[in-house]
């Protein structure tokens, strides 16, 4: 199965998808959906816009089985606060609109799940996401951070499914 | 010309549809779309979806030329106004993918256009929506604030057209 990861951002949308064999991890694809531009910055509407087809076209080309976003961090600028609000609103509507199952995470269960422990520093969390993805380059850390959350996902999802099977057996 | 105004909120996503006839202003219709039910509580994206797509029928039934969405009032509860930045990002997409313009206003300069006064209460407003668009009802607060964001944004089109009929002649 596939699993998309993403972190929102109005201004860079990170994205990372990766393929859950067994216990392994594999990466497939990542990247960033960036919403600049001389109409974009005039226009909010127009910024979602791009940000949400931009999702779009990665759901299509990539058909992931599940989907994750950060739970983002609420700072103490109301403003920003609010503008994140809303690219995570087109964050979570793309793959629910694709009839994707959306998970949602802390950022600190990201850094517990991918590093080990919750309060883990930008690199650490990069750092893991090349060991756990062997081969994968990444340019912005905006996608680094998408994988971690799609690796998070991949893993609660494997712990399910050891479960599932240690009640069946 | 047809306006859309949009009251957002991720509970009650209240709209409102005028039509604007030279000088005078027409009710359409109005409502409100609601994402509640038991699915929709669990999952945020399932929500969003929902009010995404009622936004996109009543876009589809009505065919408004132009849409306005109120620039949400943040208020000191951050996770608050994560959540109405999360249900404001769908008010802006769903016309942006309609192709329509998209018009933003405070608030106070929605009361002031419509009432008079940037400090007018509920009621207020409420009254002022019906002696504008005489004949008109609507059973929720939310369709009466949309209805009163989309006459905000027809006054400021008409005084845009008026001043370029000035110019002129």
């Amino acid at each position: 199965m596939k699993v998309l990861g993403i972190d929102p951002g109005l201004r860079n949308m990170g994205w990372g998808v990766i393929e859950v064999d067994g216990p392994r991890l594999r990466h497939v694809a990542n990247g960033v959906i960036r919403s600049v531009g001389a109409d974009a910055e005039r226009d909010l509407g127009a910024r979602l816009s791009m940000l949400y087809r931009g999702l779009c076209a990665v759901i299509a080309l990539h058909a992931p089985d599940a989907a994750a976003v950060e739970q983002t961090f609420v700072n103490k600028d109301a403003s920003g606060t609010l503008k994140l609000g809303q690219a995570r609103g087109i964050a979570l509507l793309a793959p629910a609109e694709a009839g994707l199952p959306v998970g949602e995470y802390a950022p600190n269960a990201v850094k517990k799940t991918v590093v080990g422990v919750g309060h883990a520093g930008k690199e650490q969390v990069q750092h893991m996401v090349r060991v756990q993805l062997p081969g994968v380059s990444f340019d912005s850390p905006d996608a680094a951070d998408a994988l971690a959350i799609a690796i998070c996902h991949a893993r609660h999802l494997q712990g399910r499914s050891l479960r599932i099977v240690a009640r069946s057996a």
